[in-house]
């Protein structure tokens, strides 16, 4: 509402940024905020002044790190046999979470998408191809979403490792754990058709 | 999760306490933050800092205000015969919206709670007593909400004022703008019965 004091009204269209935070949840968060302690707000405040310095990326596997070294890029703990393709920052998160996965990451930054003009030379293969040979991998993994964008840069990766002899395969599709089969959706369905094994 | 690099799982942690968001919606918001210009970011950064000090209640009447005097008080520009009674600063600015008020304001703070240890002496009926009276007020308008201790309050603040020989009345309840009867509960419903007019 146009009646509230200016800083209230830059702070409401600044929340508004958040995603899935529209007029009204930026208004209620405002208010929230106003209730909150003054520790806690110069707290927030002060990380928020300092997010960038202090979170920076890798500069070899593109994480996420707030040290001098990347901990996803220590030779010494990881298998260096293994390299692992996402396309963001935050999915190396989700997959250190499964415990299941100890080798070395590659974060591509963005998905193919020519209409939002994202194009094969922004995500530096030749960075990519560097790495892999210098680091003598011996697989590949691909674990970028299944969207028509990720189908597309994984398709395109594929084919570009493959001209370079290097082994490559993709996460598996199918059924998610505890799943019903009168609840899955026809694509997914089909793919865990095709992947059966 | 707990790989997330230290000042992250700071930033995460502070952004559960806004009002609906949990764990997922925390991080999804951290790292949309990350994403972020550093000139919003430090815009954000600076005006959380200040926020408390540019944003004061008015000492009068306890609406938000940024600036020296509050535009709520202005007694050149609104009506001193009425007085409306809100719980919290926040419901001024809808009243606001509505154009149909324009007299004073009087901000409760809090409501009636014994289970939250909010009692009458911490309501400060002396002062809102002392204001009506110098303010030659000659309706006090109760707008709280039909909670149950909004109810309270409002049936507490109706006695007090019957002591001393003010008038007051409180918002009608009944049908929302635009409702179907087959859709409102039974509590509105027996509420419109017994207001109508």
């Amino acid at each position: 509402m146009s009646n509230y004091p200016q800083p209230l009204l830059r702070l409401i269209s600044l929340l508004k940024k958040f995603p899935g935070v529209g007029q009204r949840t930026a208004e209620r968060f405002a208010f929230a905020l106003l209730d909150w302690k003054e520790t806690d707000l110069s707290t927030l405040s002060a990380l928020l002044g300092t997010l960038k310095q202090e979170i920076t990326s890798c500069p070899e596997c593109g994480a996420l790190t707030a040290e001098a070294h990347c901990p996803f890029c220590d030779l010494a703990k990881r298998d260096r046999s293994k390299l692992c393709i996402v396309a963001s920052a935050k999915e190396i998160y989700a997959i250190e979470e499964t415990r299941s996965y100890r080798g070395l990451y590659h974060v591509l930054g963005h998905l193919l998408s020519p209409l939002e003009g994202r194009f094969a030379h922004g995500l530096n293969l030749d960075k990519l191809k560097k790495r892999i040979k210098s680091l003598e991998v011996s697989e590949v993994i691909i674990a970028i979403d299944s969207t028509i964008e990720g189908d597309a840069t994984s398709l395109f990766l594929k084919e570009e490792l493959d001209k370079e002899g290097i082994f490559s395969s993709r996460l598996a599709f199918g059924l998610p754990m505890g799943s019903s089969l009168d609840y899955v959706d026809g694509g997914t369905l089909a793919r865990a058709f095709a992947g059966r094994r």
